[in-house]
């Protein structure tokens, strides 16, 4: 089943104590969408400039990604700088370019319309629900979300929250949107705002999920070095979506593993820099790291 | 088996934003005994003053404690004061009277000498060596720690660590220790220095195991309220001790359910102010909290 992906498609410039790395693919939409099409086809929704590289257009391509939804107009393409620390947790945005980002109204045809799986990728809530208004009757539809939203735009985001099967967060939000210390009683208050389905990442402790069949702790992929961080979550997201949509039967049923999917292929994002490693692994690959990851957790 | 837990016997004063508790039992080598004493028999290592509670030293006794080695003297027994932040993962030391221990000197009697699970809970690293040049060939030594030691003990510390078999610390203390912000990296530096088996605490994110059959991720037991972390990570590592001297067989068989008891152990700690909650678990309660650990990580 076919997954439709709406986010930034976006150019990021990116310091780390290593290195620097100018104008690479980046946006939440291109890591959940690459992420999700090692499972599923994949259509994305997004904007760029006329002065976004062919070779990333390309990048989408050789993954199989639908671009029918893709506009490509005048002017430059939403562009992001940030710089991380030497721990790689803290990073800082050094500049914010919007480009055309900033009149992006998605339009979906016909045939995305009709496309069972939706990410709603981390992108402002009023466009998130502007592609929502647009579906017919999805059969599974996960939102992420960022903190800039729930400071900027939390009105959207809570009337969002009742109109999808999953949110998915990070910590520090999860109690920003609460103003709850603990996670357990976050998560049972974000519940209540809507969600069937709440998945808190974690960072490299993990993620935790909260659904009617119980709580769920996955673990991250340990890893030797992290190269740079970006898009960890959105790839999160997207290999977990990806996963669901490559099962039959019920979310239940599915959804710890899609979530250990997500993780594994969250994991290779954070050993290159952009998409470098993410655009590059093969399904064995993410499938050796899954059964490591049972390993790691066994007792 | 049985366990020799040698360590501090204090009393703690303790504030949370909720309420605060003077004079409650406190100290390493009473979490770590009292949570070692529901799955083997301990003997405990320590000294306290004649101000010491005939109530605390009957709760030593309820748990089938041999307090041989609880030297009972002139003076005032340890005595700690803390508070907690809102978020319970910060505090401060309000105020520490060594009173009688800062002239403790643990003198084992022949029996305890003899003890095969020896467990050097949270203390000075040069009473931990005194304690250790008085074993007989134990079976399994395990140490534990705090920053405090790195700072101002490190080369007893490292002369420690090639002397015993498990080393148990946090992972700002890993980090610290290392200089390694990179957890594995940090793990693989401390086996170098010594112990075959590391085992890192992450507090509310669980631990993580490395030994020579590879890393083990391990959930903390998720709970909905915490009333006092206080001796949470010395109850880790006496659960985890006491439920290996309960088993036969090899180390690595068992070293992972041994954390799992211990995660179990500790998230009752956390349920009361002091040793109170601690004190007062049946087996029952910590084999369903097992149960309940493997299936929130089970997928």
């Amino acid at each position: 089943m076919s997954i439709l992906v709406v986010g930034s498609t976006a150019l990021d410039s990116i310091k780390t104590p290593q290195a620097a790395n100018p104008r690479l693919l980046g946006g939440s939409a291109s890591h959940a969408g690459v992420a999700a099409s090692y499972f599923a086809p994949v259509k994305l929704v997004g904007i760029v400039g006329e002065d976004f590289p062919k070779r990333y257009l390309n990048l989408y391509r050789r993954h199989g990604i639908d671009l029918e939804g893709l506009q490509i107009v005048p002017g430059k393409t939403f562009h992001w700088a940030g710089e991380y620390e030497v721990n790689m947790n803290n990073r800082r945005t050094l500049r914010t370019e919007l480009g055309v980002f900033e009149n992006f109204s998605p339009r979906l045809s016909k045939a995305h319309q009709e496309t069972p799986y939706v990410l709603l990728a981390n992108i402002a809530p009023a466009l998130q629900h502007h592609v929502l208004d647009q579906m017919r009757r999805p059969t599974f539809v996960i939102a992420d979300t960022m903190d800039l939203w729930l400071n900027i735009a939390l009105a959207d985001l809570l009337r969002l929250l009742r109109r999808i099967d999953a949110f998915v967060l990070n910590d520090s939000e999860a109690r920003l949107l609460t103003k709850e210390d603990n996670l357990l009683a976050a998560i049972r208050q974000i519940h209540r705002l809507g969600p069937k389905y709440v998945i808190v990442k974690k960072g490299e402790h993990g993620s935790v999920l909260s659904s009617p069949a119980g709580l769920f702790l996955a673990p991250a992929f340990p890893l030797r070095k992290v190269v740079d961080p970006t898009g960890a979550g959105d790839s999160f997201v997207g290999g977990l979506l990806g996963y669901l949509a490559s099962q039959n039967g019920s979310i239940d049923a599915h959804l710890r593993r899609a979530i250990i999917h997500g993780s594994a292929v969250a994991s290779f994002c954070c050993e290159g820099f952009g998409l470098t490693r993410l655009a590059r692994i093969t399904h064995r690959e993410i499938e050796d790291r899954v059964k490591h990851l049972e390993a790691l957790v066994r007792f």
